[in-house]
């Protein structure tokens, strides 16, 4: 793992500003982690990330394997080639979208899914049912998603093929993908499963990432062509809900060679997120940086800073861009109540001739695009659109990491909390 | 019409490099003129339009009165300000979207639509209709569009609502739009209208640029709030495939105050088009920019420098960007055979790491993204795919341009054509 390290620079509490060491780069941290999922962060350009200072991406090993294939952006040299992005890259194990596409599903906290894995509480499932059956929700396409022990098999989402995954074969492949940081896999449970089902999945999540540090191990020399450099990887967190679990779980992760930690499943509510990220918190040694896997929210993000966490990936800030939500910095109006957002296509806007954040130094607000014009862009569907709110978003997100990096070191965390919370 | 003027640098036969001056600033001619139907050029930001030395864009009037409305654009300080585009901006006078949504769809030339002008060829609209039905083709989608001699009646494309189109409208539109170049209102017929027809239209198009004419004397003062500037105005030169009619026609737009020549209804086919050019040229005084509206194939392009047209509007390379065709310089292999395009969705480029021009200075190129990338963008429909293959396209057409311009100037514009036509 050369030219990997990680240094606590302050801790406030549990709260830390620290410098993540990449071959690719450094990252302050807490920091946020936009998603590239097919390897492009949607809407924008590399050129614009830079802009807006971003430090790290994640893309999704799932959708890569597919397509392209591994192969091809191994070939490019990586990600990092291939994408045209030379900073800090994160992959993830597949094993979320892969499982997504499964359990998920059909437990209502992902996509539509038929399960074959006999795992859930059947109560449960059946309210949740009864539930979507009221609303006039219908069950309507078919996944699959089977697992066991030894592998998981699942259907492609793009052309209904067959596919195996194991801890090997996503180490094999985020060695092909070739990001600086990557997971091992693991089984991350839906908040549904029972105690009975979490316990036995959280044995089976320990014993993948055991095979996956170890095939990692293996691997080192196996990376993307003409990348000489090395990867880290991250061992990950489950245990669902369950306070003994979650602590076991991050005891096991701890006590092996993992360079950073992940912590999977806390998705739930933000009620038993911060429960977890308290139990998990209290087991944690600082030496290891913590990546928060999926969440990203703000109120989220201070929960997660003040618990530990120095990253965190979300899909949100860019996907609700493309429905034309913005995010709003406390001085444009975001507090909890409305969700640090507004939607820019509303009536209200159609002869606003301010930019999107009125004080905002984003590329879209500073070169002069107005409420207005991107109202009129998102009414008519036009790509440009789509590009002005995501690098909006993105850069909302860039200034609320620097402040909590601020806050950190200047001891004043809570004043730059009472400010982003209301 | 201060700001404005018009300056032939160098002759060679009737082709010309001359510098278009605005009060937004200055065009070299020969030009291409990027669509921007909606005040954007799908899929790119003005920023990127700079840096691939667009010099003028042209919007369009009819989608623009439609949505956002021109108070809207006229409150944010016209065009240049609503879609922050601060360099020379054209309007169309919204009479070829009207019409092409009225007889140019029944006649099969544009999209569907029920006729209820009685005035084109039964004849040959049967035949085609025969022609379609043989095919398989249905026309499923009914519009309307009523042309009298005093004013168009049309139904909007987004809401069913009726509108009523004047002369006097498309120039008070067009000054709250505050383009630095509008055009007169015509009539634009299609191909396949009788002779009859064509000559009947082609006194009401001369009556109605004449209304445009004094609409557009009289409101020089209506300016886009905050836009103190000058617009000038562009006559048309209609009168189909017929010789007498479209020589006529230029001798009536000479013989007004028009500060420019457009020349409307030549997309037939090419060899009808360099007829047509040919007839117009042997009328056209010198003094005078030829603005061809909506033409700019390569082959085209050539075929209208060589008779006196000084720009070209075209929204092909930005669409056919869209669906993931991109422009082959002829030193990437592009000739009239290919039609000077490859589609980079295709099998072959899944792996090819060169850029999509060899040795293309475009943004996208220059950046680092192969075409084993861009391949990847487009099957997976990333929005990002389709700025850079539309960046690309559009920095092929500037260097066109560039090359013919000094071509010209250095005669040697037939090398260029012999270079560029294979």
């Amino acid at each position: 793992m050369s030219g990997f390290s990680f240094k606590v620079v302050k801790a406030r509490g549990q709260a830390r500003f620290g410098e993540l060491h990449t071959p690719h780069g450094s990252i302050n941290t807490p920091a946020f982690v936009p998603v590239g999922t097919q390897a492009t962060v949607k809407a924008v350009r590399p050129r614009d990330l830079l802009e807006i200072k971003a430090q790290l991406l994640i893309c999704n090993t799932y959708h890569l394997y597919l397509r392209p294939g591994a192969e091809v952006v191994s070939n490019a040299g990586g990600l990092h080639g291939f994408m045209n992005w030379k900073g800090p890259i994160m992959t993830d194990s597949g094993g979320f979208q892969v499982l997504s596409l499964g359990a998920g599903i059909e437990h209502g906290v992902g996509k539509t899914v038929k399960l074959f894995a006999d795992s859930a509480d059947d109560s449960r499932i059946e309210a949740l049912a009864d539930m979507k059956k009221s609303r006039g929700e219908i069950i309507t396409r078919e996944k699959f998603c089977f697992v066991s022990d030894e592998r998981i098999i699942f259907k492609s989402h793009l052309d209904g093929t067959f596919h195996e995954w194991t801890p090997e074969k996503s180490i094999d492949m985020q060695n092909k993908l070739g990001a600086d940081i990557i997971f091992a896999l693991d089984e991350c449970t839906s908040p549904l499963h029972n105690r009975e089902y979490t316990e036995k999945s959280l044995q089976r999540s320990h014993a993948w990432e055991e095979r996956s540090l170890e095939a990692f191990q293996k691997g080192q020399g196996l990376r993307a062509k003409g990348q000489g450099k090395a990867q880290a990887i991250y061992g990950i967190v489950q245990g669902g809900p369950y306070e003994d679990l979650r602590r076991q779980s991050t005891k096991f992760v701890e006590s092996h060679d993992f360079f950073g930690i992940g912590i999977g499943g806390a998705l739930v509510n933000k009620i038993v997120m911060e429960q977890i990220l308290d139990w998990v918190a209290a087991e944690l040694s600082d030496n290891k940086p913590v990546h928060l896997l999926g969440i990203g929210g703000i109120d989220d993000i201070f929960a997660g800073v003040e618990r530990g966490v120095d990253s965190f990936d979300c899909a949100d800030p860019t996907r609700i861009s493309r429905r034309g939500d913005i995010l709003l910095s406390p001085e444009d109006g975001g507090s909890r109540k409305n969700r640090w957002r507004a939607n820019i296509s509303a009536g209200e806007f159609r002869e606003d001739l301010n930019p999107l954040g009125i004080k905002c130094g984003c590329p879209a607000c500073s070169e002069g695009f107005s409420k207005s014009y991107v109202n009129h862009l998102m009414r008519s569907r036009e790509l440009t659109g789509y590009t002005l709110t995501t690098i909006h978003n993105l850069y909302v997100m860039e200034k609320l990491m620097a402040e909590i990096r601020e806050g950190i070191a200047e001891n004043k965390l809570e004043k730059v909390k009472e400010r982003w919370m209301g």
